[in-house]
């Protein structure tokens, strides 16, 4: 056993047995942490009773185990239908919930509520890496919430290796990075995926296309974290790409597109966003400028 | 000047003098080459004139002094406008045109048409990166057309600094290239401005969203890499990421957007494309998947 995490707060349930549950249980048993677990449909924990996990008979049961319970299920949903029974509450009182499971901020608002009513400590939290990075120094881990309840739970959390970062004392605020994020990540896939078709349709392997999309990719970080001022300071400098030279390149895309029988749409959609930037008259500006228009009511 | 590439081809003509024009005529005068320029706009040759560049009166004249012209107009609307008249086209008779300016596979594909009833001999190109990296090792150029051309060229085109690449013979290749890639970034900036903006109507500043956004830009790179195969081999693994937990992600940005009134048009495109595949059955499979939904007619 790993000394450092065992105090008296070494034992930790984890509720959610998916790939994701499975990585979190795993990374604590190697970081010597007496672990409970349970998932709603059985047989999932073998491999992790193999490894001196503890298999719960039922919810209640499990949270009882430990002082931490750390939930990771598919959505809000299945966390309520979890943990909102009287049986699990009442067994809850006291200790301290950490809800990795992924949903919006409203929904991390309204957890916090009925933990409140329920006497149950409450932390809300994110996973940003994918389950590879579990344990290993790659996670990235974001959590909101009390910051004294976070602190004293640190230890265990940091069990599951890689960054921790506590992001505020307003519960949702772990989810809003989260969507935030997926927002980035997804609609970047949608590209790729979308650039892929255009591009096998004019004749061009996916491998082909590789060193170059790459290419493009690694020019996206610097210039997501470079934009950000230009937000804050509301400039959006259009000085060597404004929106209509964006235009024009998004009109190309969609007519590339669809001259394939490819639905453009979510090129469609961007474009949109541009000529609705044009039509406030913010043609010069940087695209930027259509996050401060999206905020606008 | 520099002797490398002062043979007999060191004599070049640019046609377009916005900021990516007037940044290849400037490479082009520090690589030594006797360099010609025109705009249809008068006035914007000042500094390149001031630097040894040739104004010239009129395209006919312009194209007449180099056996070489490069056009970056800002598009093939223009270009045709530019090219399409009896003098210019005399004029080009026997001589090169690099076209660098951006639009369809379709347009380049016609405008080599053009140039070969008329006996203009025609290379098509883009320009990857901003006008800062041209002339610098950081700016990426790709070619197509008929490979012996466009060997005789080389030397002068390399004076604009940065890796050149000839993608094949096919004329439209290099524009096709060009709207992949352009797909890739103007989604990816899409789903970043919409970030930012859900971002901020979450209380979090675009500047706190800033490391978290490098963060996952950093991991899009390797990604764009990786999935190649997958989509070559039409095996879209969905193990870790299939498309029914990445829909569910969505749903919540859609949801979290739209609770604050932020248009969520192109995430809902995005979702849309999710749902398409799983009711064609491809739930379990990776969002790759979509790639080829999208190329099937």
């Amino acid at each position: 056993m790993s000394s450092s995490v065992h105090t008296e707060q070494s034992a930790v349930t984890v509720l959610g047995l998916g790939p994701m549950g499975r990585a979190l249980a795993s990374a604590f048993l190697d970081a010597g942490l007496r672990t409970t677990v349970w998932n709603r449909t059985p047989g999932r924990d073998g491999e992790l009773v193999a490894r001196g996990a503890v298999s719960a008979q039922s919810v209640e049961k499990a949270v009882a185990a430990s002082g931490l319970t750390v939930v990771c299920v598919v959505n809000y949903d299945a966390v309520d239908t979890v943990l909102r029974r009287e049986a699990v509450t009442d067994a809850l009182k006291g200790r301290t919930v950490v809800n990795l499971t992924a949903d919006t901020p409203d929904r991390a608002r309204d957890a916090a509520e009925w933990a409140a009513e329920h006497g149950v400590r409450y932390l809300d939290g994110a996973i940003m890496t994918p389950t590879v990075t579990i344990g290993t120094p790659a996670g990235v881990f974001i959590h909101s919430g009390p910051k004294d309840l976070y602190d004293e739970h640190k230890a265990v959390l940091e069990a599951l290796g890689g960054t921790h970062t506590h992001l505020g004392e307003e519960i949702g605020r772990a989810a809003a990075y989260d969507i935030a994020l997926l927002d980035i990540f997804w609609t970047a896939m949608a590209g790729y995926v979308h650039a892929v078709a255009v591009a096998r349709a004019e004749g061009i392997t996916a491998g082909e296309l590789a060193p170059f999309a790459k290419g493009i990719g690694d020019i996206l970080p610097p210039i997501f974290e470079g934009l950000a001022t230009e937000v804050d300071n509301g400039t959006h400098s259009g000085e060597g790409n404004p929106i209509t030279s964006a235009v024009s390149s998004m009109a190309h895309i969609v007519h590339t597109s669809e001259a394939h029988g490819i639905d453009a749409g979510v090129m469609r959609a961007t474009e949109g966003l541009a000529r609705r930037a044009i039509g406030l008259g913010h043609g010069t500006d940087g695209f930027t400028r259509v996050a401060e228009m999206l905020g606008r009511r």
